[in-house]
């Protein structure tokens, strides 16, 4: 049994492999492909292969960008004393798109997890530090409300306090156990002006 | 408001176009690329245009494949007499999956649809005549049990009969392991109408 020729059983295969496609979602997908114009799937290809090739962290904030610094950091109208620290760039773009939020950011890449031996070493907390040293008003935490989100803002609070910064965390408001990247405008925002000293 | 930089937005923005694939999908699917090994994104992005570039049409049954002739066809141990006649090459892979099916294909690649304008020029049907020149024992009408599927098997069976070829029609009936409560009246109706003897 030969299901299909080789070229479109690995791309299938392929596409399968990623997160959250199923083998009948890649089935549909790669005869989508086959279908389209040469140029679209030229380009496609293209795009793919470069945004992996071009795509770096910001030297200041860590989040991914194809520049030296993303354009938050880059930008003089945002107000750098402010730190919002989140667990990672689609968390950030949550808060970017209420378009409300005018200060800058800290993308942790992930969160302690004692679960998965995930330590305070192996997210960018030293970075963070470091920024610190510089003239900084405010840290807002902006971690998950899950359980590692909750034990990394506590930690970072503990951190930071010596230092004489003032740490917030935003409110709950957002569901407990819920993903910052699916919640709705109004609740990201109603958790930023409810967030309370730490 | 910039959400991400150029070419993360342009990642996102080309996944989300793809059939099933929505904006938060999309997000997701973009930093798993992005985070990929540099070589799997250089392999999936020549997967691409390979599949694209390569696949044609089997000169005898139609479906795609990468060669002239797509295995079934090739293969010498198939019955070449019988051909089940499918809408498109995933109803064909349906079959194959079985491992029972031992004849030929014919894809036609749509069926009659008035509705939406496609007539019986305008899919495989003048080619599925042709083979039926030389020495065929049976045609097997698979088209979907849709309304169009069926207008499209009605219209097959009346342009074969004149031949004398056999043509027959997949049981339409409830599903194997199917419970019957959840089960539309008009299938329940047709399996009552084709019960069989037993």
């Amino acid at each position: 049994m030969e299901l299909y020729s080789g070229c479109i059983n690995k791309l299938i295969e392929e596409l399968a492999s990623l997160p959250g496609i199923g083998e009948k979602s890649a089935q549909r997908l790669a005869f989508y492909i086959i279908n389209m114009p040469g140029d679209r799937v030229a380009r496609l290809a293209k795009i793919l292969t470069e945004a992996r090739e071009n795509v770096r962290y910001c030297t200041e904030c860590f989040t991914l960008t194809d520049r030296e610094k993303c354009p938050v950091c880059e930008n003089p109208h945002r107000d750098h004393k402010i730190i919002m620290v989140v667990e990672n760039s689609r968390d950030l773009a949550a808060y970017e798109k209420t378009g409300k939020y005018d200060g800058v950011y800290h993308v942790l890449h992930g969160c302690i997890s004692p679960m998965l031996g995930i330590g305070p070493g192996d997210i960018r907390l030293k970075e963070l530090m470091v920024r610190l040293e510089s003239d900084v008003a405010e840290v807002i935490i902006a971690t998950n409300s899950s359980l590692e989100g909750e034990t990394t803002a506590m930690y970072i609070s503990k951190l930071i306090k010596p230092t004489g910064i003032k740490v917030t965390r935003i409110a709950s408001g957002v569901p407990v156990g819920g993903d910052l990247e699916n919640i709705d405008e109004v609740t990201l925002l109603r958790a930023l002006e409810g967030r309370v000293e730490l």
